[in-house]
């Protein structure tokens, strides 16, 4: 049985937990949260999450992760077996993180946290997050999937990442960044009629306060 | 026969490019560089280098191109052939791209290219380099390379990111962030005399004056 750590507040600890719900495998949850301390890193070399634990070991990187579940074969594929297409999801999947995830989370202190980021990497925030969305937009087939017709890692990143970039986008930029993208706001939509979305997001209800309190504390 | 777009200047290119040469594939290079007009976007949806042209169409993002390349299972592998073993090298990528390449990458205008670069971007970008150099220092093996005792796709990364940052660090922070790696200093100077590498490098400096040109005229 796999091993999961992280926390259900973050977001990419919730693209892993989707994966493994969605393709019906075992596996214990684990609240382990962000820290540079000897025991975390042991686990995870940069103190991030999430981390799998698998047989042999740990896996870190949620991309990493995503692929290794894809490698060993268990359950529903999250990925079309032709190479091409397996590239042009696990694409969509790399640009949501580098030009949305990445650009928006340098401004989610401010956006959900109450601090103040300063104006130089707001500035590059905002440029960055126009041409990500465009390249979605570009590049997403929305067939109603992001990469087409069936849910890929493509998704779980589109799910988890999206929103929250679109939050950066109207609380600090007062932009509706997906505005010209009416197919990706029915295919968000979609996904959160999900039960396993569902199931995650009463957990991250649930964990909230804890995470809070953990916020609070490093202040 | 694969086309490979993007310019010999790029070090992200010169990974995907030493991939096909240490995997003996026959490609054609088709000078490309980032930019935003229609006729790239429909190549590169983020406009970005590099592009790998494939059979059926494109396939854009360095790891997917890598990837991509393993999948088809053309020429000599570079990711180990067990799961575990495989999404370790491609953690140790992974942590090198995003807490080395991606800071690094932030202040490159100001070290390289005479460009002045925020006080609080690169802020932010020592930490993460201090950070980062440390996660590569406890999970890389250096065995002699990265992942372990063959080449991998961890050292590509390692190779054409990691000098990079350490000029970072040097010019703009006055750091030897290899300073406690001995291994890693080795495993650069065992890359460095590779052929292959060493043709890369060769061809990167012939590219240098059209590159320069071109940053020029975009001033």
């Amino acid at each position: 049985m796999f091993k999961l750590y992280g926390f259900a507040v973050s977001n990419y600890y919730n693209m892993v937990k989707l994966a493994l719900l969605e393709k019906g495998l075992r596996f214990e949850e684990v609240t382990f949260y962000p820290t540079q301390t000897p025991e975390a890193l042991a686990i995870s070399p940069r103190g991030k999450v999430p981390v799998l634990g698998a047989g042999p070991g740990y896996i870190n990187e949620t991309s990493v992760i995503l692929e290794y579940l894809e490698q060993t074969g268990q359950g529903a594929p999250l990925l079309p077996a032709d190479p091409f297409e397996r590239a042009q999801a696990l694409a969509l999947a790399k640009e949501i993180e580098l030009y949305i995830e990445l650009p928006g989370r340098a401004c989610y202190g401010e956006a959900f946290f109450g601090a103040t980021v300063p104006e130089a990497i707001k500035e590059k925030t905002k440029a960055e997050l126009l041409l990500g969305f465009a390249a979605l937009g570009r590049h997403g087939k929305f067939a109603p999937y992001v990469a087409g017709d069936s849910l890929s890692v493509a998704d779980l990143y589109f799910l988890y990442s999206v929103p929250l970039a679109c939050a950066v986008g109207q609380k600090l930029f007062g932009v509706d960044l997906l505005a010209q993208m009416p197919k990706a706001k029915a295919l968000l939509e979609q996904l959160e009629a999900n039960p396993h979305v569902q199931k995650i997001a009463a957990d991250k209800e649930a964990a909230m306060p804890a995470f809070l309190a953990m916020i609070a504390a490093k202040k």
